[in-house]
């Protein structure tokens, strides 16, 4: 069902890998919801995905960019204005990456090589996204930008490793450049902290899939889904939610205010008793 | 502009006092998005308010209820499931009040039998609503709760007295009668905490005006208005936000999120050097 | 082993039932540490417990005091600062109890007055504790006051029942009044959020083991006991920690900041492979 | 005054820039506390210090380390270890530095490079101290780490630029890591955010007087100083608060808990109306 909510938004939707991806289904979701838009990702991510199709869906086209490279979001932005006919009004950052993930190091036994790149790719890119826009003023007042995080900012989740503080860090510039945009160009952004979610970059960390049940039996309302989680994007980014910013925002069915649910501490009462 | 987001919605709208009042902006939003609903005030609130008028723009009737009546509740539902034609999708929880406030009664000299009404009518009332909806199954699945908040309940402001407090147990109670509705009956349940509103009921709060300008000062958008906030309360009463619930969602133009604006710092420095 | 650090400190030390009891702790330690104190509990209580025995042991007087009626407390102070030889420097507020939770009743059927019990027993003694004391001017300047309560009042636990909202109300409250008492008179108000321990009110709590079991395997130190937060408590009590207030201080192993144990994840697995 | 707090415990305490810093005063009261330690600071920093006079002040010797080096870490814990006779029981991190606030670039204006010394000497220097003492197995059980943090990891201070998403992320750290090292080998690591200081690195940050004006005029209790975070830093690294990990704990009179004081909100007005 659509109801028209960014009707004449311009926009640029990062990370869609495959159709999995959080933010394939936003970029849909955003074509149904009258919204024009380019699509970007990493050359690398890009050539493993299926993004082509994705454009042709939405009849956008692909810009790529390495979010790490300034000249590439540069780019990214001034090509997006030149194809869309006028500043951007919302941008979806969904980047992340981790190699010491990846290559199953423990949190205890980090490269730090491999550290920086996470903290790089993961959050700074969402400041160089933001100062490049700044600088280029490509983003409309009004405009919305949303980067997506998890509750392993707040609290530890031993599988996701040097992701929880690559997304405390990313929900951190969230806020400081919020308020900086917001105060001098009446831009908003906003993180949206998501249930882990079947993707293929969230599948590919390892005991994702017992974290995704334990989240599931925890929350009240189960996990959201990915589709779940671009219905609440598109909110995010219309016109009906302007003073919100600065925030982080738990997309999770109640999981982050459940200290713990029945289901979770009968399992462990019974597997003591087994 | 309107999007038919509460299209064939139904709901209970409470608080409405007069055209200042965030539930009244609410009310006029719902209709424009689709949504038939029932308005309701205490019984002693309605003679002083104009909700007869706005009865008539958004045809809908009135049912007075006493909200801390678990009684008057009841009779809520259940005229409201009759006239509306079923069970309701939404409600909105706008209720607040304070003796303590009225009355001039400083934070270290509280009535007692006052701070218990403010605690009763404050908070204690979004129970008895929940509850009273529960027992009755008077909201359908996926429906929406979305009581009013504000941020004394994380921190202290002083002009705000015992409504800090009651907020404070408001918003615990959205969460955990939250985590209950969302798990046997998918309704969620959550809390906007909306800048300092120029209201009837906020400016009777003495020092509000004060308070009022220092928000607008701190936050990089400044203070959120109520059409804003009623547009907000909107995106959580429809289906794009069926996953987010137990949240207390800060709607504020990013002040909760600002240590302090240079201008509040400067008028400081500037008021010492005078 | 003892430091001293409560030589010359006066204080009033409530809720010690019996030995298991975080207070009665407190209490042993305050005696190790060179305090002197009064003890006091509800007369109710108090026929119940062992408080007599603490008393010799502690070279203390008991004031009854129902901590409901402000007049017990006016005579709790003016009887302590009579013992003691002076005003007091630190006020331990160890006061809970639900009626709903001992009689078994849901969250989604709370009896009202039983509510109100909750919220006025549990967390408006804290306010009158407080509001007596700044009246009577029973407090030194510096002086310290903790309450205990616990992480239900941030996150739903279902067997918590309306003892989470009276918890939130109790933080409210050290945070509202930690403000008026440090700004006027220097004295700090903090509540220690402790594990679940087992207590004699503890255990009464129906499904208080298996979230006991939980909590303990979610931790990484593990729960933290009565004897630990009274080492704690005394930390707050001296002059080492001035300038803490207004803050909830989680003591809990770790248990506030973990997501999820790879132990709880395990067992859920397990269970559900059974 | 001293209670032999520390009487035994061996330690690592870095950061002590001059007299003022607040590992100066940590160092002094570890000293008079009993404990014996190293300290340690970078080559360049030490230079302009008065390291030397405080090494005599408490009998420590004095070990060069850059804490972005792992090579110099171990160095560090080998060399501590041997010259204490045994591992550690406590550090201190009191480690930051940004590049841009130095250099006077604006948030919307960052150099990257910049940025990433920020990040890399602020915050990943702390997970380098935790994970070379965790692989040297350099800390005893119940050991205690605690790193000076800043409230601008929660909310934006504008003039502490990408200092707030470098604290940001060394809280994130001590929470991940403190997981790990509570869970394997019982050592608690948490962060103190304290109060704008009269440091010589505090006050070589643009706009810092007035903000400082402006906590103290807000705090209930006005700015803590760095004498009273060294007491309080004590109290963390005792045996009395072994179950306290993971956590950020406000050290700041009750300013993060204030919404507005009466003063500022005052000299608002008055400065309006000027």
């Amino acid at each position: 069902m659509a109801y028209g909510l960014l009707k004449g938004k311009r926009g640029i939707i990062s990370g869609a890998l495959d159709e999995k991806s959080i933010a394939w289904k936003v970029a849909l979701k955003a074509k149904e919801e009258g919204a024009i838009f380019t699509l970007t990702n990493a050359p690398i991510a890009m050539r493993m995905g299926a993004i082509k199709q994705l454009a042709e869906q939405c009849e956008a086209e692909i810009i790529p960019a390495d979010a790490t490279s300034v000249e590439d979001l540069e780019n990214l932005y001034n090509k997006s204005t030149d194809i869309l006919g006028g500043k951007v009004d919302f941008v979806l950052h969904s980047i992340g990456m981790s190699p010491n993930i990846r290559k199953g190091r423990q949190y205890t036994d980090l490269n730090y090589e491999w550290f920086k790149q996470s903290l790089d790719v993961s959050a700074m890119s969402l400041h160089k996204m933001l100062q490049t826009a700044y600088k280029l003023d490509a983003i409309n007042e009004w405009g919305s930008v949303v980067a997506l995080s998890y509750m392993a900012a707040q609290r530890t989740f031993s599988f996701y490793s040097d992701m929880g503080d690559a997304k405390a860090l990313l929900e951190s510039i969230a806020r400081s450049f919020g308020y900086q945009y917001g105060k001098f160009r009446k831009v908003r952004v906003n993180t949206v902290s998501q249930s882990p979610t079947v993707t293929t970059a969230g599948s590919g960390i390892g005991g994702f899939d017992k974290f995704f049940d334990f989240a599931e039996a925890t929350a009240p309302l189960g996990n959201a889904n990915a589709e779940q989680c671009a219905d609440y994007v598109i909110t995010l980014f219309s016109d009906l939610t302007r003073m919100v910013t600065m925030q982080n925002l738990f997309h999770d069915g109640g999981f982050s205010m459940t200290g713990a649910s029945e289901e979770v501490v009968q399992s462990l009462l019974a597997s003591r008793q087994a």
